[in-house]
């Protein structure tokens, strides 16, 4: 029987399909996600795995990329390869066994082959963690602030980023992006089980380094030394030198990456 | 009036009196709580820390000790020392100032002078998590293992152990100790609520390395290299080398120690 698919002399399919990765990771260890000439990155160790075990260079796009010392809870990349017999599960665990404790793949699912990670993203969480309490076990992973926190006054201006969609206040400097639009459908702090806060953000993209700039400009919020007015003027003065310092990236998680339906086979 | 206590010209208690120290730490970056030549100990951190803050030579008594890698959501020691118009929270404030992020002072209270928190302790509780995910947060506090393990077998074995009162067997091979009779009270695998398995193990005292040496072999029963009359074997026949390998310590937490109400003063 004829296919649109070549097959080798074995009669497994050779031409090569697209695969969306998922995965999490701690990015103590790393110079964020995104592959660069100086010092390791999430992004390379992946491609390294991918490359020694299917036998051919392999590279993987992200959907994002997160900052030195951001972790992921969920982050999104594709690849093109040749699977052959070994099944998406099969090269999950493999990859698992490769790659170091701080990274772990939770799945690998075929994707039409026009589907893209960057692209066909819909929208992306993420989860900052403030604490005031001193924990050795959380430590790695939260913000510790020594003053207490009006978390009523941080939501009231945390709602107000919802109504804009300029966040050139929040962004870096010099950056490459065409524009600094951002549709932000979710910001809200929370409380978590232990009294600690969290602050959960979605949006359809955001701009390096935003999320910690908004958080660290919250913060001042929370502690009393700006007012709703005062944030209000930050959002609509675009201008980074408005909004204050940038919050630590050790209590930042990428969290959730959202994508159509209909990009996924079967 | 006339005291039992003497006073400084200021009219302050300058008579030394006794605490007790309750905290929590993460033991991946310490050789164990005890002072040792070579390494840095928790032990030592404290002292330090004790010493500086207030201005005399001050050291501390642990209730036992942890090895190396070893954590302690509650740690207990006792210190002598003159407060003066200094409160007790203030001083825990100070310490966790200026200790690291991985040791934290959880309170200290004042105790009898002869209280001691080593032989004063009624019971000490040990967990012990065991993972079979590879998670990337969870990591550095869990022991992932790679088949799937019994628990109910498991905790058939675990029962056993309140019905001996000799554990030579999960001793250390050459240790000073007069007597490897201990009373374990509970010794049960629990569930937690991401699907990782908990070892909770509570007697009045424990020898070096026990509660590793228990673990590594029930380790043995719930994968289906030991079965129960095995595991009565390794009891009974107080010799370490038939006991399983130790356990990881990095999994292992020192999470209570009680003491009678009467020690405490107040």
């Amino acid at each position: 029987m004829m296919t649109d698919n070549a097959t080798d002399r074995a009669g497994e399919d050779i031409s090569p399909a697209r695969y969306f990765i998922y995965l999490s990771y701690d990015g103590s260890a790393y110079h964020g996600w995104q592959i660069q000439p100086n010092g390791i990155s999430v992004q390379q160790r992946l491609n390294e795995a991918l490359t020694t075990l299917l036998r051919t260079p392999t590279g993987v796009t992200g959907a994002g990329r997160t900052d030195a010392g951001v972790h992921a809870k969920m982050m999104v990349a594709h690849f093109d390869a040749v699977l052959g017999s070994m099944t998406c599960d099969t090269l999950a665990d493999k990859l698992n066994r490769l790659l170091p404790g701080d990274i772990a793949i939770d799945s690998i699912v075929p994707v039409r082959a026009d589907a893209h990670a960057r692209f066909d993203a819909t929208s992306r969480t993420y989860h900052y963690y403030i604490t005031r309490r001193k924990s050795p076990f959380a430590a790695r992973y939260r913000w510790r602030v020594h003053t207490p926190l009006d978390m009523a006054r941080m939501n009231e201006a945390a709602r107000l980023l919802t109504r804009y969609t300029d966040f050139t206040s929040f962004s870096r400097l010099h950056t490459d992006t065409k524009t600094n639009n951002c549709r932000i459908t979710l910001a809200e702090w929370r409380q978590t089980g232990d009294g600690d806060m969290i602050f959960v953000i979605r949006a359809d993209r955001f701009l390096r380094n935003m999320v910690r700039a908004i958080v660290g400009t919250l913060y001042e919020v929370g502690r009393g030394r700006m007012d709703i007015d005062g944030f209000t003027r930050v959002i609509e003065g675009r201008d980074r030198c408005l909004a204050g310092s940038s919050a630590p990236g050790n209590a930042l998680f990428l969290s959730e990456i959202t994508y159509p339906q209909s990009i996924f086979i079967q």
